[in-house]
């Protein structure tokens, strides 16, 4: 019989980067009595989002904010080309960082659909779950965590 | 008893922007008549997408297209350095503003998993779920909304 | 009665590009008897992703292919105005392909959720879901198709 538990977590940040969430979603998948199904994990906030990526080199997250952050700097939207103005941002009652971390979470991901099996997440070996923090205090984060299955 | 309700949305939009979807989807769920479950919403065109942003400052509306823009110009791929040659799009017949639509899809969303509960979807305060359409004319676009929940 | 159906996919890639797999998917879906439901394809690694795209014309997918890799090149984080230094990838140990691939990764997505209806997947008529490869050399890539409905 098909079956859903809807929870929410909490995840503390201090700057921009990366927390590993794996762990805390198989603890609340293995206390749902669930075997297999859906976990929709969704991030309830527009300047952090959810994001799959390498779990084992510490490197690739360095690389991945790195990159985000040339990407989408604090100054503006800066031509591609490299020619002609920057254009700065025009919300920025926030400070510099709001505005970039609203882009970086409309460029990664808000929510995730993940399978589950034998009360885990179903990922490949070098696969984690992480909750990419844009912005650059401390932060209190909301998650939920939608599981259906059997 | 889970129980699933799949329908379909239109949504007409005049050029590049922003369509608040959420007062929409949350009609849709209210009458499906299901509490809590999972909304799968699928975008079924390849130049428009959906994100998930700020609902209360239009401008930080307006400084996403803006990025998204310079990001993906209309002339052609631009050497991210600022040296070395433009390289056209080689996919023009419909317009110059069409190929950068779809790569703008393909660095958002074609689908969002979001959860609902007590007959709304599950948002953060700030949350807003975008049709956001890349293309400069008049569209009518075609979205579906799966419902599975009890 | 919702019902659900978990299985694996194994994909080969030779190279960086696409892999149309909305045959191969609507092929499970039909040997699984369901009719109506939610699909939700995962990929097992961190350096390729699942993209919906166009499936007329394949310029697209050159463009696409052309954009991705200049946005994100072998030779490290080059500042978006032009100026300044390139800071070369710290993680490189597994060649120069590795380190874009895995933010090529995180710029798309490692899960899609998609509604099936008529044992079909509910897609537009130009939408393909395609396995985006990220990396240079021959690989073997496995993915999960998990359906929930009836």
């Amino acid at each position: 019989m098909i079956r859903q538990d809807l929870r929410q977590l909490e995840v503390y940040t201090s700057g921009a980067g990366f927390t590993d969430l794996t762990a805390a979603l198989n603890r609340e998948i293995a206390s749902s009595g669930l075997d297999t199904g859906i976990a929709v994990i969704a991030c309830l906030h527009t300047s952090c989002s959810l994001t799959i990526n390498e779990n084992a080199d510490p490197r690739v997250l360095a690389d991945l904010e790195a990159f985000l952050r040339a990407l989408v700097p604090e100054e503006g939207v800066k031509p591609v080309s490299g020619r002609g103005e920057l254009r700065r941002w025009l919300h920025d009652d926030e400070g510099p960082d709001d505005m970039p971390a609203h882009i970086r979470t409309a460029l990664t991901c808000s929510s995730l659909s993940q399978s589950f099996t034998g009360g885990r997440l179903l990922l490949g070996t070098w696969q984690a779950i992480y909750l990419w923090e844009h912005r650059s205090g401390r932060q209190k984060r909301q998650l939920s965590l939608h599981l259906i299955g059997a």
